[in-house]
C-alpha cells in the first residue's frame, strides 16, 4: 500500500469514492465529465500548505482509500496547530481488511510529524461502529461535535 | 459593540482573556512580554485568508470577547467550504449579557457570506451550560467531538 498526496488526475476517482455511500450518494454529484466545481475545491485545497487530501493506492495502483488532513493555526496552546480529519472513503469492496486503521495510523504520524498538539475529527452519532474505530486508535469522545447547515440537508 | 479581525497589537489582550479561565490558565502562558510563539501563530493566522480572528469591543474600544472563524475547502458536498469555530471566550466581568450570542450571531453571518454549507464547532461534554447556548443559536449535537491529545494534557 502507498499513501500519497493526491493530484489533479485523481480527482474522478476521488469523487466516486465520496459519492459510493448512501448519504455521499446524495451529496455528491459524480458522473463523466465531472462538474467543474469539483476541480475548483481541488485547487483550492491543493495551493494551501496547510491542507493535505491524501489518498492509498492498493498494489495495481488504484486508489481505494482517502481522507483530508488539515492543520489549523491557533492561538491557543501557547501558538499550537491542531490538525483535523474530515471525508474519509475507503473503497466498499476492500473494507474490513485493516486499510482504514493504516491510514489512520499514517494521518496520526503525518499530524505529530508536522507538531500538532492535538488530532480531532467528528462522527456521526448514528455510526457506533466508526465511534469504536476510533476509540480503537486513541480518540477519546471527549466532546459534542455541533453542526448548523445552512442549505437543506 | 464593534467585531472587527484581530490585529497584531491585539495578541496580548487576546491571550489574556484565552488564559483566563481554569482550562486557559493551565494551557497559556500569559505574561509581559508575552512569549514570541503567540506572535508567530498570529502571523500564520494572519497571512491566511481561510483564517479569521475576530474580536468584540465594548463602546471604550476595550476587546471583550474572541472567537477564530476558520474556512477549509473539501471535495465533499459538491466542492463545499466548512467554516468552523474554535477558541471562544467572552471575558469574565461581561458574561450573561448577551455579547456571546451576538458574536456567534455574527459569525453565522460571516459564514453564510463566504458561502459555507455548515459551520461546526466541538464543546467539551463537561460544559451543559454551553451545549445549551448552542443549540439555541441553532446547532445540533449530531456528532461526536473526538480528540486525539499528542502531548500531556
Amino acid at each position: 500500500m502507498k499513501f500519497r498526496k493526491a493530484v489533479r488526475k485523481d480527482v474522478p476517482v476521488i469523487v466516486q469514492l465520496l459519492a459510493s455511500d448512501p448519504l455521499g450518494q446524495l451529496r455528491e454529484d459524480y458522473r463523466d465529465p465531472l462538474p467543474g466545481r469539483y476541480y475548483d475545491a481541488f485547487e483550492q485545497i491543493n495551493r494551501d500548505n496547510n491542507q493535505e487530501l491524501i489518498v492509498v493506492e492498493n498494489e495495481n495502483d488504484e486508489i481505494i482509500g482517502t481522507l483530508q488532513l488539515s492543520f489549523i493555526p491557533y492561538l491557543t496552546y501557547q501558538g499550537g496547530t491542531r490538525a483535523q480529519i474530515e471525508a474519509v472513503r475507503i473503497r466498499e469492496d476492500v473494507r474490513g481488511q485493516g486499510i482504514g486503521q493504516q491510514l489512520f495510523e499514517w494521518a496520526i504520524r503525518r499530524a505529530r510529524e508536522r507538531h500538532a498538539h492535538v488530532l480531532q475529527l467528528t462522527t456521526d452519532k448514528k455510526r457506533p461502529d466508526a465511534l469504536r474505530f476510533y476509540e480503537k486508535l486513541g480518540f477519546t469522545a471527549s466532546h459534542e461535535g455541533m453542526k448548523f447547515h445552512f442549505d437543506q440537508e
